[in-house]
């Protein structure tokens, strides 16, 4: 089986907007497609297209030996299955909605005991760009179903496989998304920072974005992310007590701008948390060992 | 005069680590130079390598039509120059210390009082990186100090002019700085969350550095920062309530986890802050809008 030839059967369970995105890649890479939504008509124009409208989740389910969903949660999951009965039993059941690494792990279990073959992911991108060969599709759990489906999934993006532990696919997605709201807020506060004097933020995006994120920050953080994992952060070309300092003066030009100034407060207090702990002398890295750690108060 | 050409002797103020980098690099490319430091010895090497080392500030600042100085901050300018006299009248005096904006323009002030033709700079880049090609340093204030010795700050970096009111090379600087910690905290927490499930950051920053931050993050800003200045937030392709919903996912995955949760809880709140304002079925860069004002409770 080779991704040019692959015309897989599938099914496709919930036709939200990424449910919909999902079924419509498949429809264009010639895949057989049975779909099932709690309300059926958002399948109407998929069903113009082609596909078939299975009138109940069992039916949709033995139309296919493999059963993508993408339902608004695992509940969901749970309550839309559990009403189809065996219908899944010695099928494939790939999971794409979003919820936690234990929620995952549990899903497995659930699966196992209906004789499912089941794998987990999440998608990595909006709906408009699923189908695209560089949209990721982030996978964990069974590898044996990955490396038989992978040509199928490979129709909604570029899958990659993450591990057995099933909660991986969901935290690194998770993961994912930590970051590109911290980014995104630096980047926002960043910009009110220079709106503060007049700077558009198209203007600042020129050098913020075209040249400093990519150049300086992210290549810095590339060449030391090993050392993370080492625990070593030798503090010879700055001390995080020197980035202390940078970071109280980042929120004493917010308060002297008059710009909102919690986040660079936040970002402050855990750099003196880290001091606290004991690597003032250390390199500003050292936050990811306070990081690591649950909060105090509630550990 | 170009860049090639260039040899106008240059006095460089402050041998800091920075200051050290900056004479440095004016020496390899050519310039006469004369040094002075609080510290003397600091400045063995450079007198190796043909620097002179002036007695006394005013000395230096004689010696050149133009001094370039790194010291901690303004007030150890004044302090340090206040004390030569009238020895940089009709001179020019570029500043590359770190401060805020008022702190800039009132050395315009300071500076026009005694007859100093002044610039003000900040340097994007750490100590090893000064003089190469690709190194930022930014400028704001007086264009024509800018325009006349652009080919001697050259020797150190790119400069880019940013605009008349002097305050912005250090705002930029700021805000430049603001958006790393911010990021690079990202990264952290989010290294911090995969760690939790076994993921070493180095694999982690195969996905995280190389493809998502750049490919979506960072191009997804870069097209909507125009939108942050039209204060245009369509919520079409997905809401702010929505991007609440997954930061409270962020936080309770982190607590999960058993990882420190304090940063994705900020980043709800500012979510929640913002729904608060009427946001809510607007896109997530509606948060511009809060991090624009200064906190409700200190306005
Ligand atoms: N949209 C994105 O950008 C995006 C990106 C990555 C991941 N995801 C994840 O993908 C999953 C689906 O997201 P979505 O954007 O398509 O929309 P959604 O609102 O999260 O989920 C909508 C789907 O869930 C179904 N559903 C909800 N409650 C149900 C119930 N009690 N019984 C049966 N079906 C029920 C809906 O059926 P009806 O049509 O009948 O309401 C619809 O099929 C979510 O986990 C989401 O986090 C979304
Ligand atoms: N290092 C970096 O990565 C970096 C990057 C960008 C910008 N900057 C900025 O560049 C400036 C200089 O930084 P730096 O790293 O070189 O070290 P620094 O510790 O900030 O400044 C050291 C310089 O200030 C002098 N100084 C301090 N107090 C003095 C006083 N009371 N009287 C006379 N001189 C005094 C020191 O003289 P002695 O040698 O006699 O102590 C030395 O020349 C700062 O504003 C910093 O924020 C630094």
């Amino acid at each position: 089986m080779t991704s040019d030839l692959d015309r897989t059967p599938v099914t496709v369970v919930g036709l939200g907007p990424m449910g919909l995105a999902l079924a419509a890649a498949l429809l264009e890479r010639g895949h057989p497609l049975t779909v099932w939504n709690r309300t059926p008509e958002k399948a109407d124009e998929l069903v113009g297209k082609g596909a078939r409208r299975a009138a109940t989740v069992a039916e949709a389910a033995s139309a296919s030996p493999l059963t993508i969903m993408c339902l608004k949660d695992y509940d969901t999951m749970y309550a839309v299955f559990d009403a189809a009965g065996d219908a899944l039993r010695g099928r494939v059941l790939v999971n794409l909605n979003s919820g936690t690494p234990n929620e995952a792990r549990a899903a497995v279990d659930w699966a196992d005991e209906r004789g499912v073959a089941y794998l987990d992911g999440a998608i990595m991108v909006q709906p408009p760009l699923v189908g695209h060969p560089g949209s990721v599709f982030l996978y964990s759990g069974s590898q044996d179903v990955f490396d038989r489906h992978r040509a199928t999934l490979a129709s909604l993006g570029d899958p990659r496989y993450l591990g057995a532990d099933p909660g991986l696919a969901v935290l690194y997605n998770t993961a994912l998304l930590d970051l590109m709201y911290a980014a995104t807020n630096g980047f926002l506060h960043a910009s009110a920072l220079v709106a503060s004097a007049g700077v558009p933020a198209a203007t600042f995006a020129g050098l913020a974005l075209d040249w400093f994120l990519p150049t300086v920050v992210q290549a810095s953080l590339a060449e030391q992310a090993p050392a993370l994992d080492a625990g070593h952060y030798p503090g010879d070309l700055g001390t995080l007590e020197m980035n202390r300092n940078a970071l109280e003066h980042i929120t004493l030009t917010s308060r002297e701008q008059g710009v909102h100034d919690d986040q660079p407060r936040l970002m402050q207090g855990i750099a003196e948390r880290a001091i606290a702990e004991g690597h003032g002398d250390r390199n500003y890295l050292a936050v990811f060992e306070v990081f690591k750690k649950a909060n105090a108060a509630r550990a």
